[in-house]
């Protein structure tokens, strides 16, 4: 770390904010430039057909020799599920916890890219040098195993950078939070602060994951009779573990099922951070050998995702298991927002094939409430506060948290992505915007779905479409074949026979009106056509399908 | 009223079952049936492009000489949402209390169908006589004025129906429910109570919808400096009374804003279910005559609904009022399942525009708490019990609560639509099945979409669609024109030029093979281009949009 010459540290989120997911942030000092996490987005609601949103990394690309590599505070999918996308643009050496590590290379594995990725495994306490800038890592807690915060030593002052994370006094793997640590850093003087701004909202202190061991024990010894199915998030393998206690002291064998859940268990168990007894794990195929009341299924599908085991099974689509009447299935989660719905559907089901449903207060949150929040900025005594990670409502609610704690307003920075932050001991000050965006990743396509592909899908799926083909002579103009009307997604068909009949007969009268008036530009007898049809589909229907009409040349 | 000769009653519910919305159910005796709601259900997510749905009453039409009538129980959506398309085929007349009855005549003018459609206002305490049946209106509490429940006198016996209910000692308008009356009839011996179950899976008491006016009250006092805009449910009459009785305190106009609100409120002042004072009400044109601080509006949107008034001011797409910062924003609401995320994406916009936003705790359900439903259940104390209104989760919670009040198992019923329940004093059960459904109404087309258009919709909406297009001679099935390959929401064309002529190349290829081997069979053409073009589509971008060949004769 060289001295400071007088330059200002540049703080650019490329993402993660105005958003869920997708978080990136740039660290910019001269010529030296560190990455916090490489995020992926769920699609929103109106991306439809896109699997999942990456950042758009054109800053990085631009500045690729300064570029000194990402640093990832913990394995959730908004913190690296991008990294296998932007490292085959951006190959630069990977830095982050053992367990964090353990699931990017899973990642890596999948995209062929294990080979040409430089990665490192950090240890809490440690710090790694990357050009102008040292990277401390600090234990945190959350709800997945090795979080790290991070303080970012650079010549113009000293940033924390909370990652997700909360104040778990009593975790089930591992210490507490390095609360010593931050207090420490923040006797150096901290320049700046970026904090979790998740649970921002919420009054009060974050329980403590062994809270919910405590609840799932109770529920193993009220549901002796029965045969019981837990529902969590794959990546919370204290979560897992707790269950799998439970399950041990209670005599059952364990199921675990889901993809997801099984890939990550077994890296956790492989890098130690969970301890299965032995003969407590079970395949799928040995389940017949038990009764109901020896087993425990633990699975996805705890957020309703159709695809995932629970809603398989709840829908007969389970290839393997079918809910039987009596079974207790809990779900350990609460539904993530946009999911409500679809959690409220799995548990319809499940009850009505006469399972009951346990979906309350079998949960805690993986970030920090208010009061967390205001123990971290007391530690910490930052000048700057940059909350991160949330809504806009989420910031808001932050930025009045420390607010309240004394932190003037003109040092609270609601950032939005591709804000240029420049500060140092004498002023902070948004003072540009970079290129950033959201690229949709559909199938193996990257970037090739945009606006207009995403227009035409919302059409399409609104009312069909209905597709006029026509085949002219090339000189003359003079009709060869068609028109005909074939519609998809429209109306049913055989129902419609005069609509469609009445249809064919508007295109006709259009398209002669245009060839007896000599028209030959193409385009002209395709919007004639267009607007007719679409006139009169609206005025029959009050529907406006997609009309594509092509005129083939013969 | 015939005394009983033997006959049982049928209670047959042709929707409200297994879904939100869309109640209607059937009570016949011998030649008699009598229809109580007659309600909509909004689209599920997996409905593409679809506008409403009503319930299909194949049953009703089967035996329209029975029908006496439909008897409403308040003026609700999914109560009185099909009325208008049902009427058209099933005419007779319909029986409310007068504000449910000038929400119905709302909906018949714009359907034009005021002119043919008998109906008739009842008061509570008022029986009407419908064939073998003699039904009585007694008074309740809702989150709409006027809400019913019913006493519907058989010669098999009685059937309490509740509606939709709460219990409201301190109501803001009109009287508490009528308990006493609950409790004479359940005194004359109450064969079946078909009871709300919407919140039977919470614990405790409904709170009076007086306390929501008293928080209001609150916000008003704490927000005297700023522009109050408050969004709530059209239809809750008696919150928007309460809000403009706490804008009448403090000296502020009132601007009512979105079209279902104006349209509302407008027939409850006309009816007299609402008091506004004289000068407070005033039109969006004015609110420049007024300082924010003079003004509060009244707004729907409520949920997020993207073309609700609130939400268009959020994404500045209202033409008349904008957001300004300052602005204390009130939802006085709660999202219904579903709706969540898109009413926290109204927050976060509202929040990044500078306005204050309140959205705890303003309101309060209009559904009975488990307490409430025990309270019911007590003074009616059926033989049977029939969970109605709710999911099958909120249907079983009710069962568990009935069957803690001392109702044995067996007599508690948790029905699907389309059952037919027979019962009597001897004995009841579920002894047939009649045809049912889901009619999708999309524009002015009522039942002409079903589940292959909505599979289609489905299609095109994830990977869009790829048309292949060419013309044959009729008899020589000699090449004219084409293969002609259009594509829309697949790919970004002009990013994609290598693909479209590789895909050009692999159906004129597969062409070629079907020509050379003298195939004419088009089918067989159609399918032999669409498997190659398929095949080879998915290898390049692992998707699969819809491949539609059209082949032209010329």
């Amino acid at each position: 770390m060289k001295k400071n010459n007088g330059s200002k540290l540049k703080i650019i989120p490329l993402g993660g904010l105005e958003q869920i997911g997708m978080n990136i942030t740039v660290f910019e000092y001269e010529d030296s430039i560190i990455v916090v996490d490489c995020g992926l987005a769920f699609p929103e609601d109106d991306m439809l057909g896109i699997d999942l949103v990456i950042p758009d990394v054109t800053y990085l690309k631009e500045n690729i020799d300064k570029v000194k590599g990402f640093v990832i505070t913990h394995g959730h999918e908004d913190h690296i599920g991008a990294l296998p996308y932007i490292l085959k643009e951006v190959n630069v050496p990977v830095y982050a916890t053992k367990l964090t590590i353990g699931l990017i290379e899973n990642k890596l594995k999948e995209h062929n890219l294990l080979r040409t990725t430089k990665r490192k495994i950090i240890k809490h306490g440690q710090s790694i040098n990357l050009g102008a800038f040292r990277i401390e890592f600090i234990k945190t807690n959350h709800s997945i195993a090795d979080a790290a915060a991070l303080a970012i030593y650079s010549p113009a002052g000293i940033i924390v950078h909370t990652g997700d994370f909360k104040v778990d006094y009593t975790p089930v793997f591992g210490d507490v939070i390095d609360l010593q640590r931050f207090a420490e850093i923040g006797k150096k003087g901290v320049l700046a602060l970026m904090c979790d701004s998740t649970n921002a909202e919420r009054p009060g202190f974050t329980m403590s994951e062994r809270t919910v061991g405590k609840t799932i024990d109770g529920l193993f010894a009220e549901h002796q009779n029965s045969r019981i199915i837990i529902a969590t998030f794959a990546s919370n393998v204290d979560r897992v573990q707790q269950i799998i206690n439970s399950a041990y002291k209670y005599g059952r064998k364990v199921v675990i099922e889901g993809r997801s859940m099984v890939n990550i268990i077994s890296i956790a168990q492989e890098l130690g951070y969970i301890n299965i007894p032995e003969n407590t794990l079970i395949d799928v195929e040995q389940m017949k050998n038990y009764t109901g009341e020896q087993l425990v299924l633990i699975t996805t599908g705890s957020q309703g995702e159709s695809m995932a085991a629970l809603s398989r099974m709840a829908a007969h689509l389970h290839k393997k298991i079918s809910i039987l009447p009596g079974d207790t299935v809990i779900f350990s989660s609460h539904p993530i927002p946009g999911n409500e719905k679809a959690v409220s559907n799995v548990i319809n089901e499940l009850s009505a094939q006469g399972a009951n449903v346990v979906f309350q207060d079998v949960h805690v949150s993986g970030h920090a409430c208010q009061e967390e929040i205001k123990l971290i900025y007391s530690l910490v005594k930052p000048k700057y506060a940059i909350p991160v990670h949330g809504e806009y409502r989420h910031l808001k609610a932050h930025a009045e948290v420390a607010q309240s704690l004394g932190i003037p307003k003109e040092n609270i920075f609601l950032m939005y992505s591709g804000d240029v932050m420049e500060l140092d001991e004498d002023g902070a000050a948004v003072t540009g915007k970079v290129h950033t965006g959201a690229i949709m990743v559909d199938g193996l396509g990257v970037g090739d779905v945009g606006n207009i592909v995403l227009r035409d899908r919302q059409h399409l799926s609104e009312d069909g479409i209905m597709v006029v083909v026509l085949t002219l002579e090339k000189r003359t103009n003079q009709l060869l074949a068609g028109p005909d009307i074939v519609s998809r997604g429209f109306v049913y068909v055989r129902e419609s026979e005069d609509l469609m009949g009445e249809a064919r007969e508007v295109v006709e009268e259009a398209l002669d009106g245009c060839l007896s008036k000599n028209i030959s530009d193409w385009g002209k007898i395709k919007s004639t056509i267009k607007d007719a049809l679409g006139d009169y589909v609206w005025k029959k229907t009050k529907r406006r399908p997609m009309i594509l009409p092509i005129i083939m040349e013969a």
